[in-house]
């Protein structure tokens, strides 16, 4: 960062025109532009067919993303990358292109268009709690663009949960969104039982993903808010896969007491979180995601593991162990009834 | 990119959440949180008391900055990094803030919310030509905002004109904005004469920044479009910065025809653009300004020095050098009358 060069506005530039990716990586998602390039080099001209779009507009595009990254380019053809080829091809099991519904929905982004407000305020400067308000529509967004992204994640997930093969347990998910975290678990494990909690709406997403992944007999759904349904009772794991962070500590413990007392005695909550470390500007995607609940909730935020460890204490849980979950992204942090 | 590992959603999931840089940084200006951090490392709780904000908001808001690159932190204080200081503190002779008034401005970035749009069009979604209609309101802020960013630029294309001190020599300046480019050449040489060709409303500023500079004596306007008004004639140096990429190549040939009517015989054109090489996906800041000029403008484009050099010979110009500008993002291309 300092040197002895001349300033440079380089990085001011970058960050001002950031929102220009953004917008172009949503674009070629909405022509599907990823694909028409399919298997196999292809030039703009093809392409413009494909897509039924202006050869010199698909030309710009698809420079563009190769410099992202996106693509490859060898004399006038282009490629898709492995990773694009995996995540943005709509025929890939892992399609990801839903999530720009959600990460660039028109709600989520008109939060970051209020940033000074939001920093005055400490927190959303949208009525009524924002995106916590009671089936808030940016979670079915959520639901049906987030999930497949996950899987890799949510493998992981069920890893590190040995359940005892011979017998019927049953696995809580709260706030299960597309499922999947939980869904997961049922296909790991046959005789897990999966009780899927969340807002009505997006349940349905949820039962769908069931289907799909060939567990819907092991999964039933609970309609509602966390803090105000019955959570029933002797569970073997409790998942709480990205919902902490909406809430200030005093009710991220609250809703821990309420989880812990759902539990079996050898019961363990599994929670999932982007956990930055202690100095809070590392790792980058962990520390960044801060921002993003200043500015779409009342009190949310990413927390340390020495937070989790102190408000898993509070509700009275065993001294947690965290584990890094695939890519790299987010962290699993478990911990038993105690 | 290729590599034996499993693919990896991080680059997908960066580039649809990088328009959050953008407004973090565009908030954070807002609040002038940079000239509040000052000299001093200072902690969040000392900074929302400068910026009348939350020390909660602050905190997030520094630990994001941190994390782009921004501000430095060292355990709970933040500082500025050189380029922050230089031009994110508004005490700075070099304050560039105003750029995010332009760079993200409701009507470029609303081009940016229509790609799909654009790409299969063509060209700009936006009814009159986009930010090319007459006394466009997008160009009052780029003239605002944009102009001492530039100053390192137009120093050094200043130097590449080598003009004879002992006579009076005059120099246009078309599409001059803020006038920075060719007031720099004023500053320079004391017997050159400017006029600056633009709207109305912006060469307002333009002589704002001549009597800023020290120049106002040997500065002149001229109201209107480059392609209807007089250029006047015998001018050493006409300047064209950053205008031609918003025209297809036949009409920046017609235009270049009328600015070599208007030179002496020693005269010479300066174009100042974002070039990218004839792979058209490099330098990535002058390769990703074509996408800007598609979403923007009917038929605009950024040329290759070949794509310049076709068109400048097209115009009876002799063979053009180019020389690239600090800090690296723009290149001046000149070309004798020929």
């Amino acid at each position: 960062m300092e040197n002895n060069e001349a300033p440079s506005p380089v990085l001011f530039f970058q960050t001002l025109t950031a929102y220009q990716r953004s917008s172009a990586l949503k674009g070629a998602i909405e022509l599907d532009l990823f694909t028409a390039i399919g298997d196999g080099p292809a030039t703009a001209a093809e392409l413009a067919e494909r897509c039924q779009a202006a050869e010199r507009g698909v030309r710009i595009l698809c420079d563009y993303l190769t410099v992202l990254g996106f693509l490859r380019k060898d004399g006038d053809r282009y490629s898709l990358t492995k990773d694009s080829a995996t995540f943005l091809h709509r025929n890939s099991p892992a399609y990801a292109g839903g999530a720009a519904e959600f990460l660039m929905s028109e709600n989520l982004m008109s939060h970051f268009a209020q940033v000074a407000g939001a920093v005055r305020k400490g927190g959303t400067m949208e009525a009524g709690g924002g995106t916590m308000a009671p089936e808030h529509p940016v979670w079915l967004s959520f639901a049906r663009g987030m999930g497949w992204m996950m899987m890799p994640s949510a493998h992981a997930l069920a890893e590190l949960l040995p359940l005892e093969p011979s017998r019927d347990v049953s696995v809580l998910d709260i706030s299960a969104s597309h499922g999947i975290w939980g869904l997961a678990v049922a296909q790991r494990y046959p005789r897990a039982q999966i009780v899927a909690l969340d807002w009505a709406p997006v349940l349905q997403v949820a039962r769908e993903n069931a289907g799909r992944m060939g567990v819907a007999d092991r999964f039933r759904t609970v309609e509602g808010s966390a803090f105000d349904v019955d959570l029933g009772r002797d569970h073997e794991v409790v998942l709480l896969p990205n919902f902490l962070h909406h809430f200030d500590p005093p009710t991220c413990v609250q809703l821990l007491q309420k989880v812990r007392a759902a539990l079996r005695d050898s019961g363990r909550v599994a929670i999932v979180e982007f956990v930055p470390n202690a100095d809070r500007i590392s790792p980058p995607e962990a520390a960044t995601f801060s921002l993003v609940m200043l500015v779409s909730t009342e009190r949310g935020d990413a927390y340390t593991f020495a937070e989790f460890a102190q408000m898993l204490g509070d509700a009275g849980f065993a001294p947690p162990e965290q584990h890094p979950l695939p890519p790299g992204v987010s962290t699993a942090i478990i911990a038993g009834k105690g």
